[in-house]
């Protein structure tokens, strides 16, 4: 069936339905940004692979909401679908109400299938279409009728990881949360969101592509704990050990009915992590009190274990990318290099290393015009061979069972221009800027961004996307609640979050500069103008000097820079062969 | 009576009602922040002349909630009063609401009089005390009943101001506003907010220091626009012209009942800018659309006109200070010199300026350690003489019929020391940081405050106030909605608004420094990046450079530095004698 096809139909049961505009996000009962098979609606109906956007759906008109990571890449695959591309200025940001509500007539019905939108999102779409007096529709799922063979729900198997690997264990972690819904008087915690759930019981799967974790609900009160997860999933020593800890489980979709079933007192959900459907379970009677999960908060301060195995995490993702590196500055000359060839052999050298389970995303391995697309995939269609020319810009991250990697570099692989060089420079100034950065207590993500953006604006130059996001430990390599990105999101950071700086200039058709490292905030210094934190570089990966134009740096950064490598060379000198040492150790050599 | 008097007097009247805990903030009806001496009830309660703060009075405690701008001064002026400070993590946020929640009991009544809390405000009070039953009663003034002669509503004349001073006629002005009403589906707007109101209706007043405004509300719907003001304020001429302009006016107080009697439709309200008690007038019947006010939007982008007489405007200041800071060099060797005495010929210079109307704000004249309080008001306890040594800090601002200005400048009397060069230097480095940025279109506030906070978090320094506020035209020195300040502000950076850029480091017991400019936004370059802005220097005042570390500086800087001061002699040199006009190119020599 074509993407056209597949509209018409959507058309024709929305029609029966009365309804004017059908809203399709990027989405699953979990609010995961990376999903199951399953629930790939935006794929299924228009093509779009990107990790982000909304499909509207009127009776003129298709639309896709997407930021400016995808602008080019969405694009591209909606062409011929029937679907046009409705440019969003913020990420995330839900401009499509606004759209709604300047194009649809008094009284209208919305649709949407209420496990894809979150409580806080569906009830946005209510306030801001209150006005019209909109008629809103939360069960419909028109694309079931029409997904031959869609993919059922993943049974992968799930795993606990060892307190010696996760730093603290169920039982300790259930009396933090237990604590913490105490002093919000709530009597039950609904847990949607995969990561937390994965976090709080030490639990991990492999149901979704790159991110560990396992499809399941949690309901918290003060004296039970259920996971309702598919039975067939856990083991029986790992069910045995989840019980001593007070934990029971359940199936995977009585969450519905348990939920249904509480007649009384106060449920803590958090809505922007839990579906609207499953909020509409409870009960009138039942007093729902919201706020961020408590373990997404958390979870976001890495304990003491977590950061030890994370540097050590990085070591090893260091020699990958070390012998990576080295390997291809060999290899480019003789030809037949791809852009998912070279993607290929890193995974390989990845492998090599003890503990690691897998990509945590998929790996953007972008050649001259493809790096301008900043979440660029490469398809065996689009795969370019790789010349002695032109940048090559690779991000890429592994989970390993003790924390999980990205890291993006570029590197020229001959005959830079002036362009490349200013370009690639200033991403350094920004980037440096900001994991240099020492800043009070208090201080939020929307700081950091502007200071790391501020090389870059000097020069009238910009980048679409945030400057960050928070870091899972071998959980999801995007994950809340802090984030470093232009919006107005109130979150401090805090000691012991793990978040990215990555600053970028891309110019389509011509290449793409990102240059990203993770950093864990850590405390600097008190003195009489208050506390301060500053950031301790993660990633172990040399900065390619090739491509710097000092002229354009202060002394500081050129001095940050050359510390930064130095310590990669002594971090991973330990773990290299004398001659991968060598290549390194030049590569590093200060300017 | 003693301020511990008055407390007692309040706690009986709070006992008898059964009030738990009562509520003084910092305002008036028309939510102003500097206030007619009728609503100064903080300064009678307690003392505190601070312009923000709040008093949350219990049977045991009395505290007052202020920011760091006020520690030292709330702390001096709090002895031996009964009140407490505490201190506020941010200012303006209403912390005493967490405060009362953690402190009082199931059902306990928490007082305030409606007419001095905004909407807003009293919304936030309810639902964060909701889970406590709190009982909200909101018409207490407790103060009226024991302050003996308090002063009457103010009576100062309200004047028109020409449509070539204002750059655009009441007429005109009205048919935008209702072009936003229709769009809102609005049938009403009710202005309580004294510099709307002055916008609007071109008109002036001197019921309040330093603000020129005149006390009044405004209704307008579709056909009519009222002015609810003492009818005696008003010139016959004036009374004329509005009518001219579909302008009626009726009594102050009328302005409860005429809101009271709209039956049906809609109204729009500005929840920040608007009183409690007046909303509880309108009926249930009336619809109540909340916003910003559109004359708060309109009124901060500046028009030609009101940019052409600013930056005339702006060389008036100038020469008045260079008037004064040559005065000062020559006089303060010959002793006899106080912070207030000085204050004085600052005030005749400005006075000698056409246009002149009165100060913008009290000045702030602070030698040494009194210019480590950021709003430090000299009194004649504290006036300090001012000697050939140390810092002398002066933040100052007239109010002139083409404009309103506000400046910092700090200049060493003699013997500088290494410490007070360093901080000068890093505070006028993130001045100049903040001055030079470039921005895309869609900043906000708060990532200006961080650029302009870079420099000084770098060396582990830091200010505990905002970095800017938005200031009027011919009005009030502080106007919304845009500020540059650490909070998640939610307002962009548009061409046309006038904005202050000061960066401090104040040092307890030592000293203060604070360099501010005003400056405008502007347009700066389209490129394939998007749409740039940047920022206009308007204040003409040269930037003493005897206290400047170069080392500390980048040569950007420098340059910066070097150009404003030249633009500063070549602006004034026009309207100096030739003594001044030598004086002044010496003083702005390049460094």
């Amino acid at each position: 069936m074509t993407y056209k096809e597949k509209l018409l139909l959507i058309r024709q049961a929305m029609n029966n339905d009365g309804v004017y505009a059908y809203i399709i996000p990027s989405s699953d009962p979990h609010m995961s940004e990376y999903l199951p098979d399953r629930f790939k609606c935006l794929e299924f109906a228009c093509g779009f692979t990107g990790s982000a956007g909304t499909l509207v759906i009127t009776a003129k008109e298709a639309n896709l909401w997407t930021d400016a990571r995808y602008f080019v890449q969405a694009t591209e695959q909606l062409e011929r679908t029937g679907y046009k591309l409705m440019a969003l200025h913020a990420q995330g940001v839900p401009e499509y109400i606004q759209w709604l509500s300047g194009n649809m007539e008094h009284g209208a019905s919305v649709a949407f299938d209420g496990k894809l939108v979150s409580f806080q999102l569906a009830e946005l779409i209510k306030t801001e279409l209150n006005g019209l007096n909109a008629n809103i529709v939360s069960d419909k799922d028109y694309l079931e009728a029409i997904w031959i063979n869609r993919p059922a729900l993943p049974q992968k198997p799930a795993y606990l990881i060892d307190e010696l690997i996760a730093g603290e264990n169920v039982i300790d972690k259930l009396i933090k949360v237990r604590a913490f819904l105490k002093n919000m008087r709530a009597d039950y915690h609904l847990i949607s969101s995969l990561d937390d759930l994965a976090w709080l019981f030490n639990i991990r799967g492999s149901d979704v592509k790159c991110n560990p974790v396992t499809l399941a609900f949690a309901l918290i009160s003060h004296d039970k704990a259920i996971i309702f997860i598919e039975l067939s999933k856990i083991k029986e020593e790992d069910r045995s050990y989840l019980s001593d800890s007070g934990v029971s489980i359940s199936s995977y979709n009585d969450i519905y009915t348990v939920v249904k079933s509480i007649a009384s007192g106060s449920i803590f959900i958090d809505p922007k992590r839990t579906c609207f459907e499953l909020v509409q379970q409870i009960n009138a009677s039942v007093k729902v009190i919201q706020g961020t999960n408590p373990t997404t908060n958390l979870k976001a301060i890495k304990n003491l274990v977590e950061i030890e195995n994370t540097r050590k995490t990085m070591i090893k993702d260091g020699v990958a990318l070390t012998r990576f590196f080295k390997w291809l500055e060999e290899a480019v000359n003789s030809g037949q290099l791809t852009e998912i060839s070279v993607a290929k052999i890193l995974l390989g050298f990845r492998e090599e290393q003890a503990g690691f389970v897998g990509e945590s995303f998929d790996t953007i391995s972008a050649y001259r015009e493809h790096g301008a697309l900043p979440h660029y995939k490469a398809t065996t269609q689009s795969s370019t061979e790789l010349k002695p020319e032109g940048l090559f810009l690779l991000d890429s991250g592994g989970q390993y069972i003790g924390g999980t990697t990205d890291v993006t570099r570029v590197i020229s692989l001959g005959n830079a221009t002036d362009e490349e060089k200013t370009d690639y420079t200033l991403v350094l100034k920004g980037m440096i800027e900001g994991c240099s950065a020492i800043f009070p207590k208090g201080t939020r993500g929307y700081q950091i961004d502007a200071i790391t953006r501020k090389p870059i604006w000097d020069q009238a130059r910009n980048y679409g996307h945030g400057t960050g996001h928070g870091v899972g430990y071998f959980l999801n390599v995007h994950e809340g609640p802090h984030v470093f990105n232009t919006a107005a999101i109130p979150v401090d950071i805090e000691p012991g979050m793990i978040t990215s700086i990555e600053p970028g200039i891309y110019r389509p058709g011509k290449y793409g500069i990102r240059i990203e490292n993770l950093v864990l905030s850590v405390k600097d210094q008190i003195n009489e103008f208050g506390e301060f934190y500053a950031f301790e570089a993660l990633t172990l990966a040399v900065i390619d000097t090739g491509l710097v134009m000092s002229a354009l740096l202060e002394q500081r950064h050129i001095d940050w820079l050359n510390q930064y490598n130095q310590q990669v060379v002594e971090k991973l000198s330990g773990y290299l062969d004398s001659e991968e040492l060598k290549w390194l150790t030049n590569k590093a050599r200060p300017i």
